[in-house]
């Protein structure tokens, strides 16, 4: 569906809604005027759960309905038969499985590019980002995220970048197209005692007439009539659950549900609309760490985002809700076995994450320590063995200002054994090619077909919104 | 959806289609006139890939779109946009995560009940089974299978039966209700010198007007006027791709696309429609096994008996084609990495299974032997070290006529190891809970709502055939 330069100036009338609108099967098989008019999608709302396999999608969905009677937002649009849905080839150029910078950029730019970039191909050959498009068309447009906010997933919307980590040129790129909303963590690409440069971009937000905010009163203080810039941690958001058991963190850290419903209230009377994407990021991370409280509780954050966006879109009614992941990681499921649901719900004890669990232990630390520290965050009985293989790993770790590099962490060991605990199993630490899913409510969901590559959605996007092709 | 006796004889006009098409929302959207007729489904085919993960329909369209150019039949239904589409949520009375024989009874009985069941719940109730009630409705009803014909998932649609284990039992069962096709592996089962009491099945098959056939040539000889019982051979049938390296196994052994043609053939004609499974009962051993040959031309297998299902439903327009699967397995799926394009397609040289692989080994196998077979089925070079922990597994196995158990081969390590090079993971050699794929083509299938529960099938089933369910 390459549809560049599909709409000339003044084009659109002409062409009618035919070719706008070319597969209702339905609507075919049973005689319906496929020239009537859909209504145009004044505003759009994407919502990207990063990372997130299919089971992670089951895994949040079985254990809200187990805990609470009631299951996911997301599946409760599909119970109530109310969105379109898809699966998404989210292949990249250079390969099979996509990483999250060439997964934003096939949506951003409608370009198929190779790993690592946004929007510039491997020729050099740069494509226009889809956000920027929609504000050359009068729209305002913006970014919530629990990841930097400079991260691969916006910034795949919003900039044409060769690295996407090229994180601080990025928080610069933002404020040249001059971006209505942006929001998540990042202090580490603004900040000037942080930054290479020494800029100070929060004085450079504000002087071009941002409200920069830091804590979630701020946020929810900010004016409506003015951009927002909201960065609030050094890097990535707090995880939920981590959040949730943290006074201090829940004072400070915006939900991803808080910051949507800021940011759609910050645009919502724009004359000509807006466009907002959500990110819950850190679905990735925690799959990245075969962390199973992480990712079902960030899993659940980003639920609660899409319940904010459909509160919305059916009271307005011009709003196209895009609702979906950029690509499989770890594919991640419970398994089989005669303690599978006990042990599955074993996991609503949990209190933090492995992250927590894992930075909280050095070499200093004591076997008894781990156990007990594993039991208060999991209620999970190690034996003494378990535990020494965990510490051993602390043995040649590199300390830096105290901390320990997440990376160098066990957490593949830890997940391993937690499954026998809670019967959650993980492929690897990596993304995975699987299909995606994609759902979709409100104005241009019709034309969402069954199958569709990555690019497509860009152009749907567009398309949905009458806004023209033609950069 | 319990619609347990709704459907009262002589009530069908009365409640009109409101009731029986009450959720169509684009219909409702747009106006259609909800009280027009759609047609009834004359012929039901329901196509179950047993234990497919949405990472092995990923895999198996990858793999065809990489070495053909043209993906899978499934998705291509998807791309020309000629079916519905929902998840199905496949749990069972005990568990979050199904049995085969528990899911085939949900769809077959319209009741969840425990795993290992086969439509009788723990408490001893019986639930009658779907196929019974279409050959009491005066339709022809079969199954075929690449496993033995009474395995679970055959077994759920056509018996009562309190074990799952129970073949020979079930093999008799099959007689007493004159299904009209059943055909699949599963001589143990039938053969007099095997079964417990010496019973000839296939004498009494025949004495009640059977067709016997074991060989394909037999099948295509078949009349189509008389039913056939197909046994091709001990338990299950071949994998997929050891038929297709073996002259031997091309010659005696049907495809599943053949015995899907056959069966269709041999029912076709009845006045009253007829209804048909057909199972790729290995996809779900070959997840069992972390097998990945076996697994993505099993699920090719499956594929191809779409494309024959299809074949025939577009031309009859009275087909309801139903295709899914009844749970996943071992979530697996392809990873992120630098090679992981090439890793990927490196199956396309593998040329056997890796059961195949493991029975060719035995303890007084050479290291250099095992180097060269795996080399020969897989074209990687293992080291030294590797056979030598492979060939470990085979010390202290039982033998019993020359044959090593496969439960006790050393299957995991042999995936762990080809991982590296084909880049494929998995999370376990078990079942998942996750929802799973579910699509329809035909009429019937505008009553599928995006997500359902597994035994709201049954109960979709007997609606769009228009069949009562008082019994």
């Amino acid at each position: 569906m390459n549809r560049r330069n599909f709409f000339k100036k003044g084009s659109l009338v002409a062409l009618g809604s035919t070719l706008l609108h070319p597969f209702d099967s339905l609507a075919n098989e049973i005689g319906y005027d496929t020239t009537a008019k859909y209504k145009k999608a004044k505003n759009i709302i994407i919502i990207v759960s990063d990372g997130m396999s299919i089971g992670t999608l089951n895994m949040a969905d079985l254990y809200l309905s187990r805990k609470t009677g009631k299951g996911s937002n997301w599946l409760s649009l599909y119970k109530e038969n109310k969105v379109s849905r898809a699966l998404m080839d989210m292949a990249s150029a250079s390969s099979i499985v996509t990483d999250s910078a060439a997964a934003s950029s096939s949506w951003g730019g409608g370009v198929r590019i190779e790993n690592g970039g946004l929007n510039i191909s491997k020729s050099g050959e740069a494509h226009f980002p889809i956000w920027q498009k929609f504000k050359k068309a009068g729209k305002k447009a913006g970014c919530v995220t629990t990841v930097p906010i400079t991260h691969a997933t916006p910034a795949g919307f919003c900039v044409n970048s060769k690295s996407r980590n090229a994180q601080e040129d990025i928080a610069e790129k933002y404020l040249e197209h001059k971006f209505d909303v942006m929001m998540g963590g990042g202090d580490d690409y603004f900040a000037s005692n942080k930054r290479k440069d020494k800029k100070d971009m929060y004085q450079e937000f504000m002087t071009k007439g941002y409200q920069v905010v830091n804590t979630k009163q701020a946020m929810f203080s900010a004016e409506t009539n003015k951009p927002i810039l909201g960065v609030f941690d050094d890097n990535a958001l707090p995880y939920a659950i981590d959040r949730k058991n943290s006074k201090e963190l829940t004072q400070k850290i915006p939900t991803l549900a808080e910051m949507t419903k800021k940011a759609i209230e910050a645009m919502k009377n724009h004359d000509q609309g807006f466009v907002l994407q959500v990110e819950a990021g850190k679905v990735d991370w925690a799959a990245h760490g075969n962390d199973i409280a992480g990712l079902i509780h960030d899993q659940i954050d980003h639920d609660e985002a899409i319940q904010v966006a459909m509160d919305f879109a059916e009271q307005d009614g011009e709003t196209l809700v895009i609702i979906t992941t950029d690509h499989g990681n770890a594919n991640p499921g419970v398994i089989y076995g005669s303690k599978a649901n006990a042990n599955f719900d074993s996991i609503q004890n949990y209190k933090h994450t492995n992250e927590w669990v894992l930075n909280g232990i050095g070499k200093e630390t004591s076997i008894s320590q781990i156990k007990e520290r594993i039991h208060y965050a999991n209620t999970i009985a190690l034996t003494n063995e378990e535990c020494k293989q965990l510490l051993d790993y602390y043995k040649d770790i590199p300390t830096a200002n105290g901390l320990y590099n997440p990376k160098h962490l066990p957490f593949n060991l830890l997940a391993t054994m937690q499954k026998l605990h809670n019967s959650v199993g993980w492929i690897s630490m990596q993304h995975s090619a699987d299909y995606v899913e994609l759902a979709m409510y409100g104005p241009g969901s019709q034309l969402l077909k069954p199958f569709i590559k990555n690019t497509d959605l860009h152009y749907l996007m567009l398309e949905a919104a009458e806004v023209e092709n033609s950069f």
